[in-house]
């Protein structure tokens, strides 16, 4: 029996910062050889951060990202004596990039294999940038045959890894900038394990780890043998280093026929057949909710961490919105980070400033308490006369007014000390435009973009149940929500409940259900049609939002492509 | 000597307005049927409006597509009977859609044309929606061999027009959806006629015209004979339907070999041979300022149209960019739907607000004065506790304010009133972020997004020019450009002089060049990484402005998509 020491190096990198990027693989590849590995792989474009988007237009970006993996490929002469690396870069021919990993040992580029199948819907544009690779070497490390391929390659049967397999590869690597959103996990497990069973091949799949804009990438690396079971499992959300040993039970195969493509040697005889084994870990994957809170948490810190700041500032409402927001900070960047601001104003209830005192304590946060009076009043003299003329309206105006002096308090105290607004909607009232353009739609990072309200409830009971306490204190999760910007304003004097809500903007939304299949799941026509229209009829706010974390199969953004100047109506 | 009286309908679609768009192609039809038209061709995904994005995601829309086309075959026997028509729509099979063209003849749909070549780049995404088509059949109408194909598929010398003629078409109609920017008219002319010359075919080119979100079509189809010789060419930025006869003087070719596909027969002889001719219309292109006015003109009426506005509110400094919004914006929707708002500070000049007087009377648009200092002192009073622990900074937190006080001013007069606010920040601005989040950046629409500020001088003289009169005051033009939020403020105190500035944005925003190169282009290296490092900075600013008209080959937008968590450093 032959076998192989892996190494799956889940790392965090950065988008654009080559040196960082450089040295975390060559920090890995050292403790890969320290541990015994014959085989590290990092995760897709590890050296240029994934993904780079129009970066990868620049010649210059290309060249520098060549250079850089030029210094791994030197690199691992000094630091990694012994290791294969497979480590994701761009490569370039003809004026033509490619989506590719190197393979590298002890000083040489030993081969390059270019990503076959390139993903072009939901958050990704890879035609954009790139060519399709052909080829479908097999790399011969340690004696054993390896086939490694990216990511998307592996999702279709059809594709590179039977391709690999059948030419004799017995263990794939497949690297990944592969994104979360809830439950995503157990179908990607699923996936990986029927790929490795079909083709009789031990599968290991590497996954980025980390926070990037909207993305954020769970890690959750894997390990299957070649019946398909899974022998080692990575934390989520977490850098790790996970190592296994894998053994080959088979005889050299002789799969390959006439015209497989050449065996590429990369290293030799594993040494790892006279090393102790090692004990796979297999983590625990997090539960629905945990996982979502964590992928908050990550998407929160490492937008701060790599887009440089330190602190974040949240207004605090007294409702449960804002509540989870600066929880969720202050996980992701610890209570010294994270500042409070209540700014009460004429029509807040006296609750609403004592929740927010509650919360800031019971998170052991500074808060801020400027109460917006003096502007709501100067704005009420000043738009007097200009409004004089008006037709008796709802008021909208005169609420987008509280919420945008409120908005423009944030970025004043953003502007004074550095500190970036976190803002506070969910996805239910981004969907329905149930929030104030400039107004607390203001900051730089919308945590809870992607949260439907009712998931909203659900993550608080989970930090709250992880405190041991009431964390966010009861009366924030129970009194009923309210913008409060007229007297005993309620949520539902304009929306419908949001557990009726909720499930019509998933089918609409995530699904692009027609308004007859969203009907027939059970709704009211009348409450859908209103739904659909006011989904439609928002576009234009959702347009200027700051940007949030990614958690359902489909956000705002990039993930959803819409007209602002559309007529087309479903409803 | 064979000919086709050929008619290219140059319409103003609308995404989403299905309806809208059948009702346009049967009028168009019936006009040209009256005028003896043999085919009459439509633009790119006529029955759509172009470009639909997501919606084409939606089962359901792409079944009401192929119903509206279904209304337009039936529709033909009505109204347009012996007229062949060209109409852009969606195809669809098994679950795959295509960018296609149908050929419809008197109720019948005698055949399809699907897509080859799909842009996924610059503003494309293509491929993140439709197949590529494979098959490049020759419609034989009135006798003489059509080829039809989809926009892109003509800018390749390899692609379908050669196929098509190596096939026997005698005359190909390329239907578009070709987005402006300034000069390319002149770039497409020449690759339309070597592709007649080439192929020795004639080229019909019908393009789009009208603003759709941030894109403008320009029109200006044009006709080229068999020698690449131009016969017509309608206007830009204008509904039109450019009717001219082909004359085909050679014999019937034989250049279709074996293996050919067949070609399929849609009307009989031509009518057009007994009729007498028509003179064709060559209309001049505009000239390089004139089209990117129209451009801007086109592109915000048009938003305001199929997005639902009637009248636009636009905040007047009294400087140069503001008076040049308020002056598209009544060329675009008449003085009585425009509205200005002076609102001076403390720091204004004199001189500020009767230059904005000025203009709204030179203009003939109702003007409001709302003086901020109410706010402006209650903001300041509301911050002195809070600012009282900030270390001495520039400043910049007191100047935002002020114009954060003006975001709501405006956006309270757009609530109440349903005006849209244009907003007046120019390229130049966008670029190095000396623009206000939430403040000057507050709107619906960025006219000027994309134009630089030189340009921006350029048309306000262009302006004034065919007014025969300073319809934009003189002094309005020469004085200093200001932000005018603290005392003697200049735009120079931050930013290099414009006619500087420019040029260097020029290469990195839109030519992706490098330091070295913008360096070699004869810039001081320290200024030219300065702004580099202003412009990458602001990326967070740009990803939450409002919409604006692409005019330049590289707009801000859906053109230039870069991380907002990004360490590259090309400086």
């Amino acid at each position: 029996m032959r076998s192989l020491r892996i190494g799956l190096a889940q790392i965090n990198t950065t988008v654009g910062d080559l040196d960082g990027n450089v040295a975390k693989v060559l920090e890995h590849a050292a403790r890969a050889g320290e541990l015994g590995v014959d085989v590290v792989a990092f995760p897709e474009l590890t050296v240029t951060g994934y993904p780079p988007e129009d970066l990868l237009l620049r010649d210059h970006f290309v060249l520098d990202n060549k250079a850089a993996l030029k210094r791994i490929v030197e690199g691992t002469l000094r630091q990694a004596q012994g290791v294969v690396l497979i480590v994701g870069f761009v490569d370039e021919e003809g004026g033509e990039i490619y989506n590719a990993a190197a393979v590298i040992h002890d000083g040489r580029l030993a081969g390059v294999y270019r990503k076959q199948l390139l993903p072009n819907y939901g958050v990704f544009d890879e035609m954009r940038y790139f060519c399709a690779g052909v080829e479908t070497p097999v790399f011969e490390i340690g004696g054993i045959g390896v086939g490694v391929n990216v990511c998307e390659d592996i999702w279709s049967s059809e594709g590179p890894t039977r391709a690999q397999a059948l030419a004799g590869a017995e263990v794939i690597i497949n690297i990944n900038g592969s994104p979360f959103h809830a439950g995503k996990g157990r179908f990607r497990e699923e996936m990986l394990a029927a790929r490795a069973a079909d083709n009789a091949v031990a599968v290991c799949y590497v996954n980025l780890v980390g926070g990037q804009d909207e993305l954020v990438f769970d890690g959750g690396s894997m390990v299957f043998d070649e019946r398909g079971e899974l022998i080692a499992r990575a934390a989520q959300f977490e850098e790790e280093l996970l190592v296994c040993d894998l053994a080959v039970t088979k005889e050299k195969p002789e799969r390959a026929g006439d015209g497989a493509p050449a065996r590429i040697v990369v290293s030799g005889a594993s040494s790892s057949n006279n090393k102790p084994t090692v004990a796979p870990r297999v983590a625990e994957p997090l539960g629905a909710d945990a996982e979502v809170y964590a992928a908050l948490v990550t998407g929160t810190r490492d937008y701060w961490a790599k887009a440089g700041a330190e602190t974040a500032l949240v207004g605090l409402s007294g409702g449960v919105d804002s509540s989870l927001v600066a929880a969720i900070a202050v996980d992701a960047l610890g209570a010294e980070h994270v500042v409070g601001v209540a700014m009460p104003s004429r029509y807040s209830s006296e609750g609403s400033l004592a929740d927010a005192q509650r919360l800031a304590e019971s998170l052991g946060i500074e808060l801020l308490i400027v109460p917006i009076e003096p502007a709501h009043a100067a704005f009420l003299e000043m738009l007097e006369r200009p409004f004089a003329s008006g037709e008796g309206d709802s008021g909208a105006a005169e609420e987008n007014v509280q919420a945008r002096i409120r908005g423009n308090l944030l970025m004043a105290l953003s502007n004074k000390f550095g500190w970036w607004v976190l803002t506070t909607g969910n996805k239910s009232e981004y969907a329905v435009g149930y929030c104030t353009l400039y107004g607390d739609m203001a900051g730089g990072f919308a945590v809870l973009k992607d949260v439907p309200k009712m998931l909203v409830y659900r993550l608080t009971e989970h930090r709250n149940a992880i405190a041991g306490r009431d964390l966010i204190p009861r009366s924030v999760i129970e009194k009923p929500p309210s913008a409060e910007l007229r007297p005993d304003q309620l949520d539902t004097d304009s929306l419908p409940p949001y557990d009726q809500l909720d499930p019509i903007l998933e089918a609409y939304v995530e699904n692009d259900r027609s308004l007859e299949e969203i009907v027939a799941l059970g709704h009211d026509e009348a409450l859908v049609r209103r739904v659909m229209a006011m989904v439609d009829r928002n576009e234009y706010k959702r347009r200027q939002a700051p940007p949030g974390v990614k958690i359902t199969p489909r956000a705002f953004g990039r993930d959803r492509r819409l007209p602002l100047a559309n007529r087309y109506r479903g409803y």
